[in-house]
């Protein structure tokens, strides 16, 4: 029996961690540092002094992203600091280097005050493309998240929130093509409205979704409500659940089409389950899910997926991330907007075609070669379109260029 | 003819910059990424949140320093911003990594505010094992350098002062070796008192030397002169020149056995130089020193050194902060103190031996394999006998692995 726990130890006291630079160019001689180095140097200097986005040709920061965490609520063990939060971070760091070439350092700060983070993320804009935030308590991940957004003009992504809602919602599309249901007409419950789940239920309403009932613990959430709701709890509040269905989980999922935990272990019983319309049932709570594949499947689902590798139909951000940046990296783009979000749904879902789909095969595997580059040329285009890229490139070949990249 | 800065751009046009991340552990299957990533890597979390310096061990941190700099005063280029510094800081990066197996990265802070930015340092430390101040503007690189170090407990390294001042006083014990002088005995002046010129003062006087005068644009330092002194000039006006003489670089260098520039192109005249007693000439202003090594030679200095590589005796930072930082960060250390810096010079100055000394060899080059190696294990060595290091290694077992790690 493989414990992974001890194993990954083990893998991290051998290796001193898992991230290292490397040098790009040659540093062999006198010349290779003049050029490298002093005196040639102040040449890219002075060009960047005259045009700043010169800075994204001319240095790493146009291929760097920075996984950036205050470790307040690192995997399920909450709230243990930026030290402790190093492990994951680093591991994020190598995932989006191995499956999408970008270059990531982890930076875990000593800063539980969002102002205070909010302001040391600014000031390190100079250095790097993008900022990918993770593992921050909510609902102050939201101000975080919302702020950033308004107020930098590279990328700030919260894959959390985003890179979870947008591998949820494709693994969604492929088990609604299998199934032959539409997306505007299903019964969709969400359990969970914390970053996962609130992302979860805006990116299905931008999908088109038209009948979302969002829960958390205190039932089911709908505008007016008593008791007060967090920006993103408030923002759905308004467009989901507009008939204000009130109640608990077992009673709100009777009959629906599909239902989505991002919440505890073990909450989907099999009498839930069977009380859905041949449902749709994605267990998403890591590492023990809302309801094992097997239980799901046993309980009737007609689709099941869970978050875990092994299972069929991983639902895991790994499919996300690392295109997502590559494509905006690509073009240098200013944002990752909810259009991009939508066009990397779609790119994924399509990687399947219909007459592939099968019950236990409704989304692409992390280790699916095809994937980064779909996400990446779908992304990169999807900025151009919105005028937010600096630089104009051909999707196409960003989606070949990924693919040679990654090599794996 | 070579022109090193169109050369220069296009190595960085051609390279998209000049840093990349690399992973140290597989990722090609599932099981990988159960160990680098979840779930497995909850368990050096939850180490780590039991034992904060365990981070140094299970993550990249104990191999991590960040160059930071807020590009006020860049090269010769003076305050160009951090978006422009990050070619210099990102050089900086390759060479850490070249030169030392030293991982690092660069990160160019928007805040000219010092507080704003002792503050920023200090929460970035929970991902870092050390912190290489860079081009930051004097006077505020004090006040910044010495906060950082009371409050920090991870080295803080301004390499602009202490780099340059350590292979300075390591190639004058060289020069002084070869004209058989004695520190103790010798008059010493130094033509600049910025960043670099104030480090220089300070380690001479804490190598031992006896006699040295400071010069600064209004001449020559000392205690009770008119008008205000930064920290750093008010500290030497007090252990240097004791005699309160007073005068310009002209009238000063009268006799001196040694003239060390940090300060503008071609100040050290044939008349200056000449007028000194037999004298040691360092023309340390970069790109252009105070005195070209064959101009000093012609007007009789002893022994002449310059920061330029295309003269004998180059005076160059990257024979210290590899070393430096890579015996600093073997043993954990929490900071790099003034007897570390000494136990550096010494390192170096030792690699030559009287009899190998030349005039046209008193410091030795920086692609000698032998000076980060040796420098790390002085390093480390001193930090283990102050106390100050989290971890005890064997000094030569660091100078062995440091040698086949850098393997140029």
């Amino acid at each position: 029996m493989v414990d992974l726990n001890k194993e990954s130890l083990e893998l991290h006291i051998k290796n001193n961690g898992k991230l290292a630079v490397c040098s790009k160019v040659p540093l062999k001689d006198g010349y290779d540092l003049s050029i490298a180095y002093t005196p040639g140097v102040a040449e890219p200097c002075r060009k960047i002094k005259d045009n700043a986005d010169l800075s994204f040709e001319y240095t790493c920061r146009g291929n760097m992203v920075a996984i950036v965490s205050d470790g307040t609520r690192v995997l399920g063990l909450g709230d243990i600091g930026p030290a402790a939060a190093m492990p994951v971070m680093e591991g994020k760091a190598v995932l989006f280097k191995s499956f999408g070439d970008v270059d990531a350092v982890p930076i875990c700060i000593d800063a539980k005050d969002p102002k205070v983070f909010i302001d040391m993320v600014q000031r390190l804009q100079p250095s790097l493309g993008g900022i990918n935030l993770e593992d921050i308590s909510s609902p102050k991940c939201y101000e975080i998240e919302d702020t950033l957004k308004k107020t930098c003009d590279i990328p700030i992504f919260h894959d959390d929130q985003h890179g979870t809602a947008i591998i949820c919602c494709a693994a969604l599309l492929g088990a609604l093509r299998f199934v032959k249901k539409d997306l505007a007409e299903v019964k969709i419950v969400v359990n969970g409205c914390g970053a996962a789940g609130s992302a979860i239920g805006k990116l299905l309403h931008n999908l088109g979704a038209k009948n979302i009932i969002m829960l958390d613990s205190k039932g089911a959430i709908y505008e007016g409500r008593e008791g007060s709701m967090d920006m993103a709890k408030a923002y759905l509040a308004k467009v989901t659940n507009t008939d204000k269905i009130k109640g608990d989980l077992g009673s709100v999922t009777k009959g629906a089409d599909v239902l989505i935990g991002v919440s505890q272990p073990n909450v989907f019983t099999p009498e839930i389950i069977s009380s859905m319309n041949q449902g749709i049932v994605f267990g998403l709570a890591n590492p023990v899910p809302e309801t094992s594949y097997e239980a799901a499947m046993a309980a009737g689902a007609a689709v099941a997926a869970t978050g875990r590798s092994d299972a069929p139909n991983q639902v895991n951000n790994v499919c996300v991330f690392p295109g997502v940046f590559r494509g905006a990296l690509d073009v240098r783009a200013k944002a990752i907007t909810e259009e991009m979000k939508v066009a990397a749904v779609h790119a994924i879902a399509d990687l399947i075609a219909d007459e592939d789909l099968r019950q236990d095969y409704v989304v692409p595997s992390p280790f699916d070669n095809r994937v980064a580059p779909a996400v990446a040329a779908a992304v990169a285009k999807t900025a151009m379109e919105l005028g937010i890229a600096r630089v104009q490139k051909d999707p196409e070949e960003i989606r070949l260029n990924t693919a040679k990249r990654v090599g794996r």
